[in-house]
């Protein structure tokens, strides 16, 4: 009993804000029963990962220990925190635990990939507690930007540990709980040993600004507005949906909602009863029927997301309905980093059919729901644990938010992805370090980030392609010339000539020149091909591409 | 003589921040004599160019009417403004004004790609002016982020024009002349027809704050730093390297250059006499030598850069300096939108070095170089044109610009690139739209941005590639099987065999399913086979690859 040990292991989310994967533990080593909190995604890129759909966590260490699992818990019902669950949990196969409205996103994407639904299990919120084995959890209510967000309180081996989840400290949140000192209080007064706390905003010096301060802000603007108005907001910020739609109703307009995500998230919301009084909406029919002043559209596409409303309406029209001079559109979000140049494009695509848009307005229209350095303060000290690990961030993130434990008089631990700590003791400790990483979910299959398979598609981008095509007879003799193909290669380079003539030619007069042993040796000949290739469009048009050959032997 | 006409065509820097070039022209519609203002680049990105070099404008256009063009005038040496100037200078072959500081930039690069350097001729400031076929220019000293940057003054057919260039209102730049408020009221007083102007910061409401305001919050912070403190910012901000620098002197640090463009640009700036008074510098093998508390650094790589100095020491070691925990690295710089993720992979790597990374702080550390919203309107009353022009600034920002025009009691026009427009008469009309666009330099050749040579590239990324080979003997019957080759795809799929065997397989029962009048004919047969094999990597991987067909005919 003496070498048991309370564990905690990020598989994701400690190194990146999103793609979130907690393990806790406790036991023996090697034996510890688990619960994970959180199993999110996070979205790829142009840059590092083209192609690829969603990247997952790479939760290998934990698939070869789905016996020690009890229990997943789902914090709350953001992509980064939820997304991944479906993909993985016919690995996992645990019983999974969510506050209602959480629970109903969850079971709608278990159902999409064919697991039972049953699999998810409804809690209510703390005092009530779950309990999966060794582990009783309580969800606590906490303030964020979407319903019925939690912090987890776990009680594991006479030990509490709080999981903050995602939060800002929100008295007022327009939709859901607000923000509770009293109950935090109290949580750490009966002695915690660590905090895991969100560091998104540790940069972030000024106190956070409550949803409510928008509604308004946002009211005075919508009020002003002659034509047509469009807000965009993350679909999943029920709350602001809300406001907006109180703003467009105070202002005499039909609300209507645009984009798949923007319906599921009301209609969830609604069915679990987090969202009441929710304005009565149109359909896109119905606008077309009614005076473009009296309308306002609620749209999906905060974040320049091309295939979204916004983007499609941008581009001239979604759903039948078109924008022109005199409307306006509003973005009640701020853009992720990474995604500027596609709202850029959005904005420049309105401006040019005279569309007004207003963007956030230095938080005029929006703020955010995570909290902001002193509201970090704050929670250390309500929760007042022995040890904060800072998670939910960039390592700089992490790096920052363990200076600031330390400042409000914490011990702070900094644990990246993998980073298994042993909590126990009067020293918390690395226990060891586990192999992670990410899985990108390419079509319909599952791949390794380091497979080489984006790699390579990520060369053909940077340096387009040759295909060399090489026949040899029964003698090993070349027949015929050697044949290319090119893809995302100039036609023609400083010799004006055709840059594939150039190569044909180049490869021909090498194919003349190599002697038996290189022609009956299909890695020599290759190699010899792929160089010749890849100088000749060196010279011609000053890249190295890329070079595929295929030699066929007739003799095989 | 009446209908000759004074234009205006943007043929870049109006639709973007970058790739400037402004022609002006007057005459007789058709037969203007020309004048070109700026030859500017942009910067590829891997979400819409990726493998390319350097964007340049498509000016076409003016290449078909070089007979008509008198002079290149050259405004500063930001790249946006004189980076394609010796990539088109071939075709183009007018005289090149600039001041000093531009002309020995411009000169450099002239005799990079093999251009005459004295095409490039050095002109004295306003009131001095050179006389270019019917044009009369003025270079008038206008602080901005780079030394000697001017806004001109051209004179022509009687009327008066004023092209900005970028500017800001700055009364003390720290590097060249302060911004001089009654040399541009008296050149407003002649009377000004238009004003072309800059329009980067129009969304920006604060009135703009000078370069030396910096100066001594950067010196408190380093007085502070106890390891070395490295800084970077944009190369060609020299008034800012000055900063730096003396704030390293004050600390009792000896300053290191690092980067090429950083020691070319400080050079330049040496060779004509803009900088004056620069602290000795020391070598990178000096540094090694002496207490690392004793050294600053100053470095290229502001943006994220992957080749740049920043880049490389984060990822360990630059000119065999390595950083270390404890060490300080000062953005001293904004991040343009779009490089956020690589310069965030460079804080982060920091990070996990333990080097403390302080960003520009909400402008403690870093100034723009643009007029904010104030201070174009400033401009406007100044030079108190009939016509404001918007120019240098996305869609959104030049339609901004216009309604501040308007605001201010001037009247303004929308020309994004392409749009001619005759500025003479009453009021200003667009007399024609010419076709503008983009010219991609990729490697050592150029070519169009819509050629589909970067959409094949980027098709590949997002789709993978797979190139099938089939040889057809002289009876059009195959000989053996297809041949498969797959590049940026899944090697398994569902089915669990290797993708290629699925993928010949299908090949091959399509091959013996095709009836002699589609193996007689290669693009049947080519189609055919494109289609099976997107098919086929759809069941398998939920993908639609790319497909190259080889179709080898032993007929030939």
């Amino acid at each position: 009993m003496s070498s048991e040990r309370v564990i905690y292991l990020p598989l994701g989310g400690a190194g990146e804000i999103g793609m979130n994967a907690y393990v806790y533990g406790v036991g023996q080593p090697g034996q510890e029963r688990l619960i994970l909190v959180d199993l999110g995604v996070t979205f790829p890129d142009m840059d590092g990962s083209p192609g690829v759909d969603l990247i997952l966590p790479d939760i290998q260490w934990l698939k070869e220990r789905r016996e020690q699992l009890e229990a997943i818990f789902i914090t709350h019902a953001h992509e980064d925190h939820v997304g991944a669950l479906a993909h993985f949990w016919g690995d996992l196969g645990a019983p999974v635990y969510a506050r209602a409205f959480t629970a109903n996103i969850a079971r709608r994407k278990m159902e999409e990939h064919g697991h039972p639904e049953r699999a998810v299990t409804t809690v209510s919120p703390w005092p009530e507690t779950v309990q999966a084995g060794p582990f009783t959890v309580g969800f606590v209510p906490i303030s964020h930007s979407i319903p019925e967000s939690s912090g987890l309180v776990i009680d594991v081996a006479g030990q509490r540990l709080v999981h903050s989840g995602d939060f800002k400290i929100d008295h007022a949140p327009v939709v859901g709980e607000p923000f509770d000192e009293d109950a935090w209080k109290q949580i750490g007064a009966a002695g915690v040993l660590a905090l895991m706390c969100d560091s998104t905003n540790v940069f972030n010096a000024h106190g956070g600004r409550s949803e409510s301060a928008l509604g308004p802000e946002i009211e005075k603007l919508v009020a002003g507005c002659k034509g047509m108005v469009v807000a965009t907001t993350f679909a999943s910020n029920v709350a602001r949906v809300k406001t907006l739609a109180e703003a467009a109703q105070a202002a005499g307009r039909s609300v209507c909602l645009l984009g798949r995500a923007m319906r599921r998230m009301i209609e969830a919301s609604v069915e679990t009863g987090v969202l009441t009084g929710f304005p009565r909406t149109i359909s896109p029919e119905e606008v077309k029927e009614i005076p473009r002043e009296n309308v306002m559209l609620i749209v999906t596409g905060s974040q320049g997301e091309r295939r979204a409303a916004s983007a499609q309406l941008s581009n001239g029209k979604y759903q039948g309905i078109t924008l022109k001079e005199g409307d306006t559109f509003l973005f009640s979000s701020k853009t992720i980093p990474g995604n500027e140049r596609g709202v850029a494009r959005i904005m420049n695509n309105f401006s040019e059919m005279g569309v007004d848009v207003v963007d956030e307005s230095g938080g005029l229209y929006h703020v955010s729901g995570h909290a902001n350095r002193p509201d970090l303060s704050t929670m250390h000290k309500l929760v007042n644990p022995k040890l904060v690990v800072p998670m939910h961030g960039e390592h700089r993130h992490l790096r920052e938010h363990v200076k600031l434990s330390k400042s409000n008089g914490f011990k702070g631990i900094l644990a990246p992805n993998g980073t298994m700590i042993d909590l126990g003791g009067e020293t918390p400790t690395v226990a060891e370090y586990v192999e992670t990483g990410r899985t990108y979910l390419d079509g319909s299959v599952q791949i390794g980030a380091l497979d080489g398979i984006v790699r390579d598609r990520i060369r053909m981008a940077l340096n387009g392609h040759v295909m060399v095509n090489v026949i040899l007879d029964e003698d090993d003799e070349p027949l015929g010339e050697p044949w290319c193909e090119i893809r995302g290669l100039a036609e023609t380079g400083v010799s004006r000539a055709p840059l594939v003539d150039v190569l044909e030619e180049d490869l021909s007069q090498y194919l003349g020149r190599a002697g038996s042993k290189t022609l009956m040796d299909d890695d020599k000949l290759e190699d010899g091909l792929r160089k010749i290739a890849r100088n000749t469009a060196q010279g011609e048009i000053g890249k190295k591409p890329e070079v595929t050959v295929v030699i066929s032997r007739l003799s095989a």
